[in-house]
């Protein structure tokens, strides 16, 4: 990573956790935010080594460029890059939905453009998130297609690999359909368990340990997951659904006063999160 | 605490933390647990003083007795030892709802009958997961009615208080309302949620962090949330209908791409569970 310079967008959980790690490992870090005190703790910490102006002039001295912004706006800064963008190897993002970003960048004409998305959010967003080691051990999966340079997934590879993550090559659309389910789907879940009680007039310090973790997922940024929403909409609305039948027939063994149903559902649920049986 | 005897039957994750606290604090701790390595181990770590046998005459020396078994269990327990209990100035249970064992004590003539529910229990069960401290600054609800003798209260104070927890007064009818929305609830929506995910031909190891908290409580004790689904059904189903209908809410508006509507909710959800604004 030595001598590597590499520009981050958005100095948020995951962009200000890139910063950290890749400046660990001896990368030039140009950094932009459109919060000028994540920009000014950015530099201060040494994460980042030079600021970049709003206009992105500076990503010309980048080989890398990441941008770590809701998804909703990669499109956009992509349109606003592109035509100085012949010198980067590399153009990742690290989005939580893919195939938007995907296919602005097709149209765009991007070929060095390979989308990222590291399993390692949380519900904790902005630069006083960030901490370094966020990736280690976690998954990220790669989504390129036919036009992409085989050099540029190259680079995405070193890139994720040296900051310990493990990466999993798909389509785009692979990608949304998965996350819709494994990621997507449990924040909607805990949104709407927030809401559910919370209407009930209850408080959030009525919780349990139990609870609170059940609702950690409610804390999350609600403009992200708009924009996560609102990319992935299909795919969620299916997953969602699907959960409202597991609480259907929840309800209805409860309301059956079937109490082998509801420990078959339990037992089966309980086997499947067994670290042991997975 | 010292010179009281305490007798526990159950010693999973909730009987065993509150022998391992008695014991600690200098009470003598009588113990019984279906399962005899249980029992072994509470004996040889020195929480248990001395095995109750499954007849329970060993209560005779007691002066404490807390139940801390399934609440399906709860009422036969007390039915075998209502007929030796006068020496008692304390029977309390630690289960998940209260008004079934309340009745069952009630009509059985324990007037020294006080129902407790420590919110510290996890998605953990069994000897060992128990352990010493669980209790601290947890809430305690202690029920009560107008045949319960003041004394019986103020001794299920002592126990509580001593255990570093915080014991609040409110009726059976009351907790279990109240803990079908702020506990019970939370553990049915991570039950439906593996479910979902599991029927779709995902694994647990495909969740990342945010989505493993999600689903912790999916791997509580089927047996032990049967029993608490069982007792509170007609309060768990408003709850599970209420959460459905909030699902609904936030799955209409992903099919009517409605984004303003989508992060108002959001934004009403990631309010709600910080810490500062309850």
């Amino acid at each position: 990573m030595a001598q590597r310079t590499v520009a981050i967008i958005g100095l948020g959980l995951i962009g200000g956790s890139l910063a950290r790690d890749l400046a660990a490992r001896g990368a030039r870090v140009l950094g932009y935010d459109r919060d000028q005190e994540s920009v000014r703790l950015a530099l201060d910490s040494g994460a980042v080594h030079a600021a970049l102006d709003a206009a992105l002039t500076g990503i010309a001295e980048a080989e890398w460029l990441i941008l770590a912004v809701p998804v909703s706006e990669a499109a956009e800064i992509l349109g606003a890059i592109a035509s100085a963008s012949e010198h980067l190897t590399l153009i990742t993002d690290v989005g939580s939905t893919k195939r938007g970003t995907a296919d602005a960048a097709r149209q765009l004409g991007l070929a060095q453009f390979v989308g990222s998305h590291p399993m390692a959010g949380c519900h904790r967003s902005g630069w006083g998130a960030s901490r370094p080691g966020l990736f280690e051990d976690a998954t990220v999966f790669l989504c390129a297609d036919t036009d992409t340079r085989a050099e540029a997934v190259d680079h995405a590879r070193v890139l994720w690999e040296s900051l310990g993550a493990t990466p999993t090559l798909c389509s785009a659309e692979e990608h949304d359909e998965h996350v819709a389910w494994v990621s997507h789907l449990a924040h909607f879940a805990s949104f709407a368990l927030a809401l559910a009680i919370q209407a009930r007039g209850k408080r959030y310090s009525d919780l349990g340990r139990g609870g609170r973790d059940a609702v950690r997922l409610a804390a999350s940024s609600p403009a992200m997951w708009r924009a996560i929403g609102m990319e992935n909409a299909a795919e969620i609305s299916r997953a969602i659904s699907a959960l409202e039948r597991e609480l259907q027939g929840l309800r209805s063994a409860l309301e059956r006063d079937d109490g082998d149903g509801l420990e078959e559902r339990f037992a089966r649920s309980a086997t499947w999160c067994d670290p042991q049986s997975s």
